[in-house]
């Protein structure tokens, strides 16, 4: 992997608008944490890799957890007394909360109230709402459609199924020279939100394609899972293989207007907290690097301390920290393209380090080699043309004593890893470093 | 020990005006390092704790120290030629140098003043000044009165005895169910000054009776001394003890209306030193940590380097930065009921830690336990409430690895450390910790 | 070594001026890396220290490099048609290209422009350029200069010798009770520049001359030898023998009118690192401490990988940050004698440090000594004269563990060295410290 085949990656088409197709197309599926939203959703990413899909069945214990009974809704409203809906999930697959046990039922609004869900302060928009592990069934709306419902009865109907089934989940991996591997896990079990998450997969698929296009070191492995049961089960089946994970990154939230957010991995230090940091150093844009800490998506169970993977979380604005989030607001006008092929490219960026990183070692130790004989160095002392790339040759000399790894040579000298990395290259040619 | 108890010895009876009604007590001894004060103190003490009383003979040899002779003093006086007293002992103990040799003679003024101290930047005030280890004799006076002093010849007499006695302290244990011990070391030996340190006394004595009502893992030991020559007679007498100690606060000028000081032991980084910040950090009060210098009180022989013990020192205002500082000015006016309630909470507070923490192990390192069918998590997931004990368990249970106490755990997820606490007790209930 | 012997040695006689009159001296002598100008300068350096001088031939290897051939320069000069030197040697020595290869020859304006080199942004100024290690050659001028050259045709004539012959380099070494030693670099390879270099030789032979009056435990070696290739040199004839520097700075532009900067050691805490640290935080002026680059003087030699010597860098305005450098305005003028004492006098408080510092043990590590039946204690407590050596001494006691050093506890006790120096003599005299 070189810095061309990347920049080839991100001009090879338009991507970020590429992206934004992938999110509209898929934006309009049911997703729950099983059921067919998710085989219809992971079929839709099978357009553009090759996702193997996998079906874990109802019941399976994962660790402390059981697969849950598969969820499948075909329709749901709630009807005035002449049979208007008033409320309908075929105009919107948010209303309806999810894993919502079957009902048929007449009552008054004053019954009903328990189960509707609203946002009083932002009244027009839906709310997205879950019961995955309690039995029981909502709605949910827009405060104001709830304001204009007359107090009268309502018919009632849900027609769901919670019926043991599988947990269904779709992995693509891309091996490379080396069994040592990369995770990308995203999460798959949101229905019509476009931020959270169709914009990870989109950016994670992707990711993976261009990839597919580049030689690598380092194994790829693409998750596609539901939330906490997904990556909880994929552990549970993958325990043991788990140690050939090097690093990784979830992605999650990576379409919006917002600047990019890096949640460390537990260890704090891990290898792709340093290269993520070094990337976001040199970006150009804004950005904010916080703690770990064990609330948020998957990385809570990769880094759960039995595993304590070195996997971080690329965000965009943190969850819970825009008033779209988890709401119908969520929506096609709320991710851009642009964002997202910024998060891509950080992506690749933070790749090209991960995969090119290494500890040099200086074969001229004892003093400084003569760079001017090999034609690397500036033949005229006190002109300032080429002084950074002289810089750079003498950083990764001076720290190739094999205890210094490229990056923290960059790090040190405060320039971009691939600087560093093109002077380690040319230092090697000339036969100065292994 | 747990909180409720705290609590309950907190609010058991005004204790803030009992400590305040104990300082009004002892308050006109005339105590010095060694004598019948400290005596009429410890048995003062007695009355509220069951403090065991030593006493040491003066001339036995204490590390680099010898105990000194024996001091007491019965009456003092500088009477002009009608007899009238000038400056009368009986008035006010500070107007004797602590530890004056006997003397019986007239002079003039101008050779009497060699033998007189007065602080002429606050010239209604009278200094406290010693010279326990140089024969010497003098008289404090305030500045004003100095002034009005006529250059006559003057009498000048003071009754004391300096013989071959005892060094006197008393010491309190309150055994646990671990020989592991803390220090709590309180000195007594200054005369007519209430914050220092009869303040200390106060809330030393009233932290010992409230601990005799709890049940407590660990053992307490109560040292009431004289500065300096007492921690090193008792350090010298129970050297090999020492080992036991664990965890140590010396008390001193916790009256004032001033903000919290805690100064580090000279490890700087013991469990108490941690502990007393983290407190402090959730005491929603002003404070101030310093690090540990060999100046101030017994701390300086605790943190000896041969002994080196993990003794911290709680004070309010530091020693030296109020004016009233070692002169008549620290009366019972200069203490207050509250800031002794307030210092008593805290070291409670403090204690309560020391107790209760504790490295715990989680028994469901891989992947988060299901927190939701044990019932403790919220079960519609989007809803607010309750979030934050949750984070406490999530917390809890990522960092109960084996490397992280209880407290290191509250610090990581910036959380007071009974909330942790109590999500510890939750989960080890649940049967998910050990 | 101690303080009353620095004092000394400062004052002796007026050593800011010496300095400069040095400084005066060597300023017309054309120096390069090699050649006659080196011996001249070196010769000049006898006059005040036994400078030792080496000759080491051209082709000699030296790790990566070869001594070259030696240059020299007799004559050079820009004619006019009617034989007016419009550029001469003889007026400035700048106006060559250091190891310009000879040339007579007859060119037009427009050829000779690409030998030319000006400071169009310092139009008055000429510039100092080398071409050690490329066939070239070159006039420098000044911009005012070129701008009034009519455009015909000129006479050039360089008559130089690049020939095989030496490298010649400076050494003088002290040796002191230990053969642990401290190296003080210089170079001595730039002509007409006063700041650039000749403040480092004066500073470096007055620092010489100061310790031949001194008796010191290290030894000292000082170096006077050309940039880059000389280090190299010196370090591929002596590598053996590195082991022995305990402790080095190179010395350079230390005369101009900034504050000084201190370029710390590749290793980061160097003990000459933590010391000259000290020093500047108590030398009540303006001081700047920055990390290890490997660009600048010998440094880049000493520091690297191989080697990695504790060898910091001391300078004032460094390299590169004043628009003088390396032009004809680092004159005479440039450099002050106020700057050059300033300099000596902290090399001189460093190397006191280097000399004095040691790890002391108490012989009294339980509890305090009693200081005052030692005389070393105020007699009566709660004065205030003599607070300040009572600290310095409690300091001592406390820290003398064994694994504080006298700078350590200067350091922890935020008081200068010599203090605690002083208070650590005062208690091996009492016994109290080995």
């Amino acid at each position: 992997m070189d810095m061309t085949e990347i920049q080839h990656a991100l001009n090879a088409s338009e991507q970020g608008s590429a992206m934004y197709r992938m999110i509209e197309e898929l934006y309009p599926i049911c997703r729950s944490i099983t059921g067919n939203g998710v085989r219809q959703t992971l079929h839709g990413i099978q357009q553009y890799i090759p996702v193997e899909v996998h079906e874990v069945p109802s019941g399976t214990q994962v660790f402390d957890w059981r697969v849950p009974l598969e969820w499948n809704i075909r329709d749901a409203y709630i009807a005035a007394q002449d049979g208007t809906r008033v409320v309908d999930f075929r105009r919107c697959n948010l209303h309806v909360m999810s894993y919502s046990v079957p009902i048929k039922s007449r009552m008054s609004l004053k019954d009903l109230q328990a189960h509707l869900h609203t946002l009083p302060d932002r009244p027009e928009w839906i709310p997205y709402r879950t019961s995955y592990y309690k039995d029981n069934w909502g709605f949910c709306l827009s405060h104001n459609q709830l304001k204009q419902l007359p107090d009268t009865d309502y018919e009632v109907y849900i027609d769901s199924s919670l019926e043991s089934g599988h947990l269904t989940y779709g992995e693509c991996f891309l091996p490379g020279e080396s069994a040592e591997e990369v995770l990308i896990s995203t999460h798959i079990c949101h229905p019509s939100l476009c931020n959270d998450n169709l914009s990870g997969i989109a950016v994670s698929a992707f990711l993976c394609r261009a990839l597919q296009n580049m030689q690598h070191k380092l194994s790829y492995r693409f998750l596609f899972i539901p939330g906490t049961i997904g990556s909880i089960t994929w552990l549970a089946m993958n325990q043991e293989h788990t140690n050939w994970i090097r690093h990784g990154l979830v992605l999650t939230g990576v379409g919006d207007a917002g600047a990019i957010t890096y949640k460390r991995s537990r260890r704090g230090e891990a290898k792709v907290d340093l290269v993520t940091t070094h990337v976001l150093q040199y970006s150009n844009e804004p950005y904010k690097i916080i703690d770990f800490f064990p609330y948020g998506y998957d990385e809570r169970q990769y880094c759960s301390p039995g595993f304590n993977l070195p996997v971080g979380c690329l965000m965009r604005t943190p969850h819970g920290e825009y008033s779209e989030y988890h709401t119908s607001a969520d929506d096609l006008e709320f991710v851009r393209s642009g964002s997202l092929h910024n998060t891509l490219s950080l992506c690749l960026k933070i790749l090209f380090v991960l995969e090119n990183d290494r500890i040099p070692i200086s074969l001229n130790p004892y003093c400084e080699p003569q760079l001017g004989k090999r034609g690397l160095y500036r033949a005229v002392a006190g002109q300032k043309e080429g002084a950074l790339q002289e810089m750079a040759l003498l950083w990764v000399m001076n720290l190739a004593d094999g205890r210094h790894s490229l990056l923290d040579i960059a790090n040190k000298a405060r320039m971009p890893f691939d600087v560093v990395h093109t002077a380690a290259k040319a230092l090697s040619d000339h036969g100065l470093l292994n």
